[in-house]
């Protein structure tokens, strides 16, 4: 993959946003393993927006502005949190309200993990739209993941299995895409 | 509509939620100017969150959760917000992810203002699912408002003419409702 | 609930309207079974919508115009049909799209049948708009019942029991409501 | 754009499909319009609903089955339709409900024209769940242009300048991706 990002010589940039209210969730540990998954990498900047405390609600906070920045810039965003009331939490969508409408540059991918199968509509329907709302290219499918099955590899697998050639595909073009906005 | 209310011996108990970062928005205005329309009366509790701080991350605070309380159990509640991204804001989701799934026993309005109309659709399809999954009745349609125009009280008539009844026949069915389900 | 209805004599009108592609499908038995718990009484209407064929495609065929009057005027309407990749079937949506925006003038209950626990958001979130988008009044929460379990009284209990009172002080309010916008 | 395609010595299959009950609508010149901006050339395959007529409704139709495999194997499709009931039209839907889980192998583009601003979210909210729900990869935002401005070219232009690139690159990795799930 390397052929495709010599105009940076850096590997693709790879985020991670999590928005469950508590710190080092499992919801966390879905969204890194995704992130590996896509990319075969750590994912560079993992934001664990349970940690960040009252500055979400500062919208002058510095550090804030800063992670809204380095998140924008990623290459691949995954974005993700528990199904709280049928739709993504609160705690995420403060977060993604500092966004401009082009104020996620890359590819975003939507995870959302639930209590059971009845929200599995909740990523595409309510998480997807914010996420291309605020300028994400979207090309999979959102995915949802219950709870239990968290570290279960087959609640991934079939998703994985089409996701990760668009996502490559998506990592490979960036050249591509920027050339022909220049 | 006194009979109506013969089981408690007072006038509906009426609850504004506001979910705008900026405190005495235009959104709290609307909000209220709706609540009083459609009932002829002030809202007995007017929630502005923006005034609430970092206790709204706080999912121990005694506060917030006397707040949840006396909302769940009011007879009808305008929940408003400006639209971000496309939805409703972070903000007031931090404040309904605290209700549980019968957490709203009376009639629920969804409001939201935007910047243009170009997002509609928005209370609607957005809003209004989040207040049907903790248990809230909204038998009129979500309304939205343009900013520019949330002090001209056509933006509100149409809706009004549609809405006011069904409100009005849904307070006083109150004890029959409750009865129902003694 | 006799003095509810003095003012016509008569019983609530009630239709079902049945958006799936065979004919005395299971959808069809779910929605009378519901529209009978709710009211007590069989629907007086049942548009079953595959029996209809090609003059659905006619936007002037007078069978259908009728039907659209009928339902229209209805005061309770359990609108069903199964989840196809999603969401609601082009064949029951080919039926609303000849309704005006205040085409539905009663209270409307949307009810989807699936395969898998999967889909349970659909009706909220993809049939419920629809009706409010003609005019319905949909007071209560959308319902989802799994095709496997669709003659299982256990899929309709929880919701009936919510439901029922909300239905019942809605057809109550019929006179009421008429009064109030006359 | 020519190495990217190699694999196959053709140009990329793109398809256009259109649900307007009207043949030859504004929906569709919207529609091919937008193909054309995209890539360089006529779309190979229009299919305009209309002009299918009660085939639609027969689940056993050749004609409409070919249609299905000729649209699912494109690598671009243009999904378009006037907005109807804030959605999209039954029409297009008794089409789309003919595609399996993984029927649209390529890249879906939704489009939704409508009387007004007021229904902007439509194909965002509505259209694209469905195209992914059947396997499309949407990787730009879904597009909304109002009636009237329909042969305005600056009613594509904000668009297209973002999308562009985005759906370039897809076409460039059909091979990439095709040879990544071999």
């Amino acid at each position: 993959m390397s052929t495709a990002h010599d105009h940076t010589g850096t590997a693709p940039r790879v985020a991670v946003v999590v928005g469950n209210p508590k710190p080092a969730s499992r919801t966390l540990g879905a969204a890194v393993h995704l992130a590996r998954e896509l990319t075969g990498a750590e994912p560079g900047l993992v934001v664990d927006l349970a940690t960040l405390g009252p500055a979400l609600l500062d919208w002058s906070d510095p550090t804030v502005a800063g992670l809204v920045a380095e998140v924008g810039a990623a290459d691949l965003v995954v974005v993700a949190c528990p199904t709280y009331k049928g739709t993504f939490t609160g705690l995420l969508k403060l977060f993604l309200d500092r966004f401009g409408t082009e104020g996620l540059s890359g590819v975003a991918v939507p995870l959302m993990l639930g209590a059971g199968p009845g929200h599995a509509l909740a990523p595409e329907l309510t998480l997807r739209p914010v996420l291309t709302e605020i300028g994400a290219s979207v090309p999979t499918r959102a995915l949802y993941v219950v709870d239990a099955a968290h570290d279960d590899p087959a609640s991934y697998a079939a998703w994985l299995e089409r996701a990760r050639p668009v996502i490559t595909a998506s990592l490979h073009d960036l050249p591509r895409r920027a050339g022909a906005t220049a």
